[in-house]
């Protein structure tokens, strides 16, 4: 019988998969990867092949929600899914699990590092008073969601933190921090709900897990002017501030000294 | 000039680490630890140490607390933090960041696994549905706070997952998935609030990380009266559960078919 293990890669480059999720690596039979759910920017497929020692074959999209390509493999061998950050933090993740144990093949997840709790870390925010997560999509044409500025709201009147991710496709396109800013500022114009104003204190990281990442606080209104290099990004809108809170956002993030 | 690195040890056992974690640790001229945020049930200070090739101190509350022991080091050389899970997800690593900050020396963090996202990873439900964490508190004489009862009901109003942590003390005290029940179950009692009873449907976990974690959904009722072996353990009480995850708890967790 054969089985099918999850590993996260974690968030940047190949040194941030476990020793564990080599191990497990190394003695798969046939290695897959995903790089559409999310992308570690500081690698490529030949270092992370060179890293593990074995061939990796990158699956598509369609590939992967189809999902027979792997099945097959896991029939009768073990299969290593490679994938950013941690495993199943993906929707699509979770269904292929679920498939997998409707055809009887055995499913395992190795961990990996993730930026649901690296940006709470390196901003210094308390990670139990983070509310929802966000996902701000690409606008396309008649598609601009509310629901991101809603639950922002809702996050915001608790008081509390929110981790914004930024929408990423396939052929290798990365939503800004200034995109995902501008989305917010957009939905403030429409709906006028003072949530999300140009005087919004807000984080943005970029390329966290790198020896580098790139973290500054600031108003929206001067943020979406700033560049904060390459991707991936996030932002964090705080809520309310604890002191210590407050000391690591000036201190850590170059935050104004008059935020509260 | 100095440095303090926080290296993430991850989740289980000595390798749940990272390779950057390795490779830093091992680039440190001193190596300090604590494991009273948490604890690494799958793994003890020799096997630590003989995987990292180097000798570890490991610091007490108070001396975390302090912190002098850490900083007078790493004034001039660079000093490996060693902590479980992810740094800074604990305010004590925050607070030492900031004292490091204003000391003059240099910080950096590795980032490590979670039971943050590997909760809700292992459970399959989607993680941008959780809520707040909260952490349960041992009850100590007079000491049965109110607020992770309170949070819980927050974020089942907003029909969100919830993430519970279980107190851990230095000692080696590690709450168990039952006190952590019996601790809501109590407030129901007294509250009345139907926030919590013996049948809200609720997830135990055990060794999150290690090669067989236990993963459980039932009622609270029942599952308050199972053993769920070693610790640590984690309790997660889901909020509306979209169609998926509801198969994921009936498949994954052995939860009732009823589940809604």
């Amino acid at each position: 019988m054969g089985e099918v293990v999850f590993i996260g890669l974690g968030l940047y480059d190949e040194e941030d998969i476990t020793l564990k999720g080599l191990r497990e690596a190394r003695s798969c039979d046939l290695l897959f990867a995903e790089f559409y759910t999310s992308a570690l920017m500081g690698t490529n497929i030949d270092k992370l092949e060179k890293n593990i020692g074995k061939k990796i074959k990158i699956l598509k999209r369609e590939e992967v929600e189809k999902g027979d390509v792997l099945f097959e493999e896991a029939k009768s061998r073990k299969v290593g899914f490679l994938v950013p950050g941690d495993p199943m933090q993906a929707t699509t993740h979770i269904e292929l699990r679920l498939r997998a144990i409707d055809l009887g093949i055995k499913t395992r997840i190795i961990h990996g590092t993730s930026i649901i709790t690296a940006a709470s870390g390196l901003l210094g925010l308390q990670a139990y008073k983070f509310g929802r997560i966000i996902t701000i999509p690409f606008k396309e044409k008649g598609y601009h969601p509310i629901s991101p500025y809603q639950n922002l709201l809702s996050n915001r009147k608790a008081g509390l933190h929110t981790l914004i991710l930024l929408d990423v496709k396939e052929e290798g396109r990365y939503m800004t921090a200034n995109e995902g800013i501008e989305y917010l500022l957009d939905l403030e114009k429409r709906e006028g709900g003072k949530v999300f104003t140009e005087n919004t204190i807000l984080c943005a990281l970029a390329r966290v897990g790198s020896s580098g990442p790139l973290i500054k606080a600031g108003k929206a209104g001067n943020l979406v002017k700033e560049d904060f290099g390459k991707p991936l990004h996030c932002l964090v809108v705080p809520g309310k501030l604890h002191f210590m809170e407050k000391e690591a956002l000036i201190k850590i993030a170059k935050a104004p000294q008059s935020i509260e």
